[in-house]
């Protein structure tokens, strides 16, 4: 048994309440070295009448370990356990003292998770799993109102945006286009930042209370948010709380007067007076002198924040609130974040900007999920630029699957891309290879979300080339691009299986990928051949329950329990089981 | 290269920040596996000018692994890192993403501590290391006002007490002997609980805002804490949050009224009415009637507990709160108290009673440090019970400090019994090495506690057993384990080494130990012959400063830079060295 390749502690993704009677439990192994691992728990104060045992199963595998799990509900809400592993003919049990050779006679050796409290498990707002989401990137999506155009806009059609071009995109325009919107089948818009602000992006927030004028104005977005409810679509915002801009008015006050400014506080001020070359004499996002960053752990700083926050969801009712730059923000002022937005709005979304594992923000007292770009990055080394083979690809996904809690992967924000990184079009280079990509986003457990123009066929490279003007012309749209995206969403919210459903690699060899989803409601079967020649796949299906294929570019023959599916190049097929039919 | 051994992530004991500039970054890896580590850091906008490597020392080894840290300090307050192996001839690269034989170019790969914010490093007291604690179990301790006693009490020669007994220990008694706690020289004293409640221990408040009339008043409490205060000598107070007691007033209310109290959801009623056999129909401390939980996750609740808690510290100018059953209590709970209590009193210390891992409450949220028991219950393993050696109890240790940031290691509370284990004395069987247990909690990182009457030699078993009288007359008194103690504090309380040095493991094999403690003022030497028969110690010492031997049972001679130390069975030697004294 390879003792030292085993990890557990009682905390993080390997033991937390997935919900207000269950604990998970998870133990990392080298690969293949476990025949069998079983959980030894019970009642701290009643341990001889209490334990039971209980097997683990193994949840995931990547290339150096299988990740196991068992699901455990203690009666009292006190859980203390240890872990039986049999490796060849080899027991042992493994405490939080460490290896033995002996059954733990004594629970307190034993591994503990002292008392679940249903007010500290992690609930992301069960609509997240069921919702599709459309990004939206307000200065280039539609322009419906020319007379708050900026000075010098430049025509739509020209895509070839600078740094610090305008297009005149505003919210008019997103009204304006709401019925393409609802067409998509999307249920969830997500805008980067709307409020006042002096550059094209607005991620330098001059007035968080004021809609940027060259976008429109609160009665406005109250207008369009109502007209995106009626359709049955929420809306989140982009709350860019790290830094404000260099026009907010408290950071004038303190350019203004220095050490004297009531504001000095609100920023983190290493020299006065205040300069900005070479490098500011202030902290800023990055390096960004437009950018100063915000002293959150400051009281006045966190009451103004946080009623900017209560003040748009009052306002206009929106649905959630996506956190720029999420990670550089102190946990004491998320915390508060939470408490205070989620009472105002129970089932509001919280999404953090995190590029890195966001494990510490995803404890159940700050975020319900972040942008999923660790799986961004593995989907477009596999499927759009081919680095990687499918088994290290389902490797990756693993891992990361593996190391946040179940409910955190159920609501996480998967892209392909956004407006901070190049279109999936324009990496992949191919458009089945991009339909494969997105394909594998809305099979992937989490909430989907598209980045407009993507399903109209839309490229572009680094910022800002990924943020052109929105393709409106029909003649320069992907109809069949188009038509795949709106069949993908349609796919995607009619089956509970995608929504919620557990999630395995039935196959992951070369460049031929099967994943399936498995819900109480019935199975989906997601077959790809990420290659430039065709390919043939045999997999068996769960004999109780026949698929069907339904929607692809493949052709399937079921023989008996075994799916025969032959995919052309770059090809996909997708199999739906409903429970029940057979 | 065990590559399956090694592990890291940015949180907890493995990335913290350790000060306002510090970042400490751990890796663990098998032991003996790796020859080099080296950390590659830079700020993650500024990578190419900012990048730095930095060789990571070994902090500690168990029985399986190696634990390596840097301590980093970040200009900008962002840390991206990865790692640099060597192990034999092979070098690898380890990132966020995994291993790699190349060295990462892309910053975004490596491994993120996004901003380092002062607010949020745990900083616990100052005063904690320096401080030398005397545990009081007040109904014990001394009788010095007869006209409070309960019915009943028994005579305190009587050493036999049962668990419903009383002898009439009160706060006059404390008063009383004040001098001899003082010449001690211990700095700190704790109390288990003072508040009103119907049993000899007090774990079962019926009223927090009295102190229990069998032990005085608030009045008295004041004017003993001043009297403490008066003689330095810091006082911490038992907070009994998880749970009340059956006499709590909201209790009754609930127990009388049912469903329609007011005070329902203080509670966690499973059904109504109320019954106390065969169990409670309500949730209590693990399933004893008489101690039902509190629902501290509610607002009432909160308020009412918190505004205990700042009563005592404003009436009595108390100076920590020791939390009982700290982990059955929810963490929200926790953030509230160190934020509520801490803004009162910066310097108050925050001590929670959890016997298990508790890095989750040690984060900088909530908790300053917990009990030890750990540690405990390996210097018991070693020094009382002889169960195992001394490398094994070098690797219980190590592998406990290495599972927490260095400053909780610092504040760490540390015991050899309490009133809830048996007295040290009785489970050695032998004075000597209960003295060695002691000398070695002395030396440990953290700050020690005295059970009362360890130092005049008392005995007890299991509670009740170990909460005997204590022994006052001088001829029951053990003289020369209290001239023993009295030296041991004495020696802490003098040397910076011992209250802020580093630890390491000169020797540990059979029954033998050396431990050093390293200050700049100078380092402490240990030596330990934990055997029947004597033992021969040679080690190396530091070339700059010579120690010279100060306080032991030992042959002590200086041969060049090497100590030579000649021990009888279970004897032991202090050598000191301070610097610039060669």
């Amino acid at each position: 048994m390879h003792v030292e390749a085993i990890y557990h502690r009682s905390t993080d993704s390997y033991c937390y309440a997935y919900d207000d009677r269950t604990v998970h439990i998870r133990l990392r192994a080298k690969k293949g070295d476990l025949r069998t691992v079983k959980a030894l728990y019970g009642d701290k104060y009643d341990w001889d009448r209490t334990a039971k045992e209980k097997h683990l199963h193994k949840i995931a595998s990547d290339e150096l370990f299988d990740y196991w799990q068992a699901e455990l509900t203690p009666p009292h809400g006190r859980l203390r356990y240890a872990f039986e592993l049999v490796s060849g003919t080899r027991k042992l049990w493994y405490t939080e003292q460490g290896f033995t050779e002996r059954k733990p006679q004594d629970p307190l050796s034993c591994f503990d998770f002292p008392f679940l409290w249903p007010s500290e498990v992690l609930k992301p707002p069960e609509w997240v799993k069921r919702a599709v989401f459309y990004q939206i990137f307000p200065e280039r999506f539609a322009n419906g109102d020319p007379a708050n155009d900026p000075a010098g806009v430049r025509p739509w059609e020209q895509d070839d945006p600078g740094p610090h071009d305008y297009y005149g995109g505003d919210l008019q325009g997103v009204l304006d286009r709401i019925d393409y919107i609802q067409s998509l089948g999307v249920n969830a818009v997500y805008f980067t930042p709307l409020f006042e602000a002096r550059t094209n992006h607005k991620y330098d927030t001059s007035d968080y209370l004021r809609i940027d004028p060259h976008f429109g104005d609160a009665k406005l977005l109250k207008r369009l948010v109502q007209a995106f409810h009626d359709r049955g679509i929420r809306v989140i915002l982009d709350a860019v709380f790290n830094h404000s801009g260099f026009w907010f008015a408290p950071f004038q006050d303190v350019l203004e007067k220095g050490e004297a400014s009531a504001y000095r506080d609100w920023f983190h001020i290493d020299d006065y007076p205040l300069t900005r070359e070479p490098r500011p004499s202030y902290r800023c996002f990055a390096f960004e002198s437009h950018m100063p960053k915000l002293n959150t752990a400051h009281p006045q700083v966190r009451d103004y924040l946080l009623d900017v926050a209560q003040y748009w969801v009052k306002e206009c009712d929106i649905d959630g609130w996506r956190l720029d730059v999420a990670n550089e923000v102190d946990h004491g002022f998320w915390r508060q974040f939470r408490r205070t937005l989620k009472s105002l709005k129970p089932d509001l979304y919280i999404l953090g900007e995190i590029w890195h594992d966001a494990m510490p923000w995803l404890r159940g007292d700050q975020f319900d999920a972040v942008m999923n770009y660790p799986a961004t990055e593995a989907v477009l080394q596999f499927f759009a630029k081919g680095e990687i083979d499918a088994e290290t690809f389902s490797y990756q996904i693993n891992r990361l699957l593996a190391s946040y809690p179940q409910q955190v992967n159920e609501a996480a924000f998967n892209i392909v891309g956004s407006h901070d990184t190049p279109r999936l079009l324009t990496v992949a280079g191919d458009e089945r290879k991009g339909m494969q990509a997105a394909l594998f986003q809305f099979v992937l457990p989490g909430t989907p979300c598209i980045y407009y123009g993507d399903e109209t066929g839309m490229q572009g490279g680094a910022d800002p080339d990924c943020r052109r003007p929105m393709v409106w012309d029909p003649q320069r749209q992907h109809a069949q691009l188009l038509d795949f995206y709106r069949r993908l969403v349609s796919l995607r919210k009619s089956h509970s299986a995608l929504q919620e459903g557990s999630f395995e690699w039935l196959y992951a060899r070369a460049r031929q990928l099967v994943v399936r989803r498995t819900h109480a409601s019935g199975h989906v079967y997601v077959c790809f051949n990420h290659d430039a020649a065709p390919a043939h796949l045999v997999f068996d299906v769960d004999p109780h329950v026949s698929p069907v294929p339904v929607w692809g570019n493949g052709v399937v023959q079921m023989v008996e329990k075994e799916a025969n599916v032959t995919l052309p190049p770059f090809g996909w097929h997708v199999l739906i089981a409903v429970a029940g039919s057979d």
